[in-house]
């Protein structure tokens, strides 16, 4: 009942969004960042950056100054401004709308083409409003609970790609294009993730066997890998609530099992 | 037992298919489609549409003629005209014979050769045709059920591509052919969906690196997102209808079961 | 007890394979149809064709005397020749032969060349070999229960590569490689399919993000439906052992249902 | 109670790995490992290795003297040291410091650039260090498991090659690229494979229609087959222990179930 204080008001609008102003509020941020990078990516083309200078230029300082009220007003209306400037989201509102200030305020600063490349950095501010989206949240933490078996692949396509492309560096040689091992190895990533540019391709007998090898390798891996994947996450979530038993401390069990599978005690 | 018209018969044919009359419609507009996106496919040949000229412009008119009254027929015998019409299907059903009827009418209409394009959207009547299968329907409900999942991927994917684009930007540089973001963000694409055409490629070692870890994402995304979308997809299944026992209050009975797994009750 | 005639050892020994002589002898013809093939795929390369001529036409004699005694062998055995002869094995098992006869008794006979490389079709007679493999009958069981759902797959493959394909023809035309509707459609079923050669790519801003659309139509394709298709599947197979209830004669009860689930009749 | 020879404590820390110092060690071993790889990489670039020649010699004189060490205590702290010198990762951390002693003892031994490549080996010792990972374990027990759907995957697929290869030569010929056989059969597995290099693409329209085909395979075996694949896995974990219920007889329970969930009786 107790009235809300604006401050609380602008706090539920920009951060909750559980209000029709807050929805409103998300949509219009979005279209604004959505824009914002357009005017980004439009102003690295010198056709577009040389005739409409002036409005790339133009808008490009219409959405800082609103992204800066925006950030000035989170902070401001947020409980604790010390740990939403510090956190990542914080880090990334902040790196949107600084270059643009950095290019305003010194102008001779140098290297200010690559520091205007920093907008670039706005879209992620899409993916922290997306984060609400339950979808979202599911998938990240799929892929964070299949972190170790994500390090394990690295692993094996790691140690898969420097071994063959060592092997074609000795196969092919400098002749053929391959004139180190790590780009024999670059040529191995190439190959084995089925991109296959053909800037370097395998030029003599052998090599082109070991090269359709590594071929046979990348491709028969999505199709294996690609269920070993699947019936892990099965399995892992089956195993969430895992059950110690409290006579002989074993564990293992099944989510609904009733008795110890090592002993036989009622869990 | 009351006798059908003939408005009633052509309707069962042509909407229905449960008759064998309606069959064999069906297979022998299946067969028109077909041969008639084939006609305009090979009109577009110049070596056949120079030689062949003749034939191909009558049997585009035959086809067209046929199509027209198989149009007029469905609006005559269907009971709500108006629906059928502005119906998706209604709507490609007319575009499937309204450019031949332009060229024929209005010979001097501009752009003609563009529209003689829009046949090809005949074939679009033929995944009408098959969306009686059972497999079709279930395939279009999955995909459904999972646009939300898709979109989330799709976003992903859209800031992955944008940050590895920039950068690619930055280390390439025009000399070569990363001649603005958006061409780079093309060949993030490109390279990130392991499609890897060779028409642009990173030629300094920062960017070949960069360019691998895309490569590898885009790589692992397939094995590991395969994995995620299944097991999703297979749990939206099970929880459809999840019984808890009444008298032990434990879950995770199979969706038929019929006494309680965990202590024997009548569920 | 009863003596078994040579007859019934040749068939026992080259159709069932269950002695030990029938595994000495599949293993020996693995080897020799391996190795025939390896002369077939030598003598088409210029050189070794040129240098060794004469041992490349004597291994491929013998093999040919040896397949032939086999064949005959076969027929001879068989208790039903015509069944064996008109099988699919045996025309394969046939044609692995004849082009080697045609050759030697009319050495006039037109497109020789062509005739040989029929010889490579011997390759075949390893899946037959093979087909008494449990996993490859799975296999196959797998494909041929998913066989309409593989024609739907295809089709919307088709309809998509045929109307992305007439779209890039409008928007690139003749000068950017792009000189027909069927070339556009190669183009774009090369792009869906992420195998992407590079041999013609858009070179239009608007043919870029066309071009950039399908990659990721072909992407997500993978990623969406290798999930879908492996749900399918579990399903179909947990529905193997259908039951019909007898009182209400639904169906659709699961494979351990006790209660019909329409009626509540007891199955 | 008993105090632990010096020995005994070397064998713990160097296999073990389940004391402070076991871990410490593992971590600078892998170090040293990942270290060792890359000076062998940077050896093989032209410009590192004439400007760092001195450095690069150096450290990899370092590490070896390092790796013997290790491999002596290795060999001394084992209770059986030929078990451990003819295991396949005694025979890895051999090979591993063998090439750098070569080189140094006999300068002048032929083929030593060869040689000193043997060295990127060591990067399977990472392996080795890593088997101890759960995940790892579960992963080549998966593979090992369905190393027969393996083997009969790609005999398809050689099959398949194998004839497409032979068609496209016959279509496509020696004007287009496609030289032999075994090189068109290359070609197919770059193409089945989607990897698509484009050195060597169909040329006629007959061979851009059946490299279309193999494309679609390629792309469809990936959909289709990793369902399959993964339904075999979880079919193959589900079915280890099945109980029948001794009262009513019936099956389908799950792996835990203590009561039959058919009626109800004690499993």
């Amino acid at each position: 009942m107790a009235q809300r204080s604006i401050r609380q008001i602008v706090y539920d609008t920009m951060y909750l969004q559980n209000t029709l102003a807050g929805k409103i509020f998300n949509v219009f941020l979005i279209a604004c960042i959505v824009l914002s990078v357009m005017v980004v990516l439009a102003y690295s083309i010198p056709s577009v950056a040389a005739e409409y200078w002036f409005a790339v230029n133009y808008l490009e300082f219409f959405f800082t100054v609103l992204f800066t009220i925006e950030y000035l007003l989170r902070v401001w209306c947020t409980p604790s401004p010390k740990s939403y400037i510090f956190s990542s989201f914080g880090v990334i509102d902040f790196l949107s709308i600084a270059p643009t200030w950095v290019t305003i305020l010194f102008p001779l600063f140098p290297s200010l083409a690559l520091l205007r490349l920093f907008r670039v950095l706005r879209i992620l501010r899409l993916v922290k409003l997306l984060q609400y989206l339950n979808d979202t949240y599911l998938m990240v933490q799929v892929l964070r609970n299949s972190r170790r078996r994500i390090a394990v692949l690295s692993l094996w396509i790691l140690v898969l790609v420097v071994i063959f492309g060592t092997l074609m560096y000795v196969i092919e040689g400098h002749a053929h294009g391959f004139t180190s091992i790590p780009i024999s190895i670059y040529w191995a990533i190439v190959t084995l993730t089925t991109v296959g540019y053909g800037d370097i391709t395998p030029q003599t007998v052998l090599g082109k066997i070991v090269g359709a090898v590594i071929m046979l390798i990348g491709y028969s891996m999505i199709v294996v890998l690609a269920g070993v994947i699947s019936q892990k996450f099965t399995e892992a979530k089956t195993n969430v609530q895992e059950k110690v038993c409290s006579a002989c401390g074993g564990d293992g069990h099944a989510i609904d099992a009733v008795y110890c599978k090592h002993c036989g005690n009622l869990l």
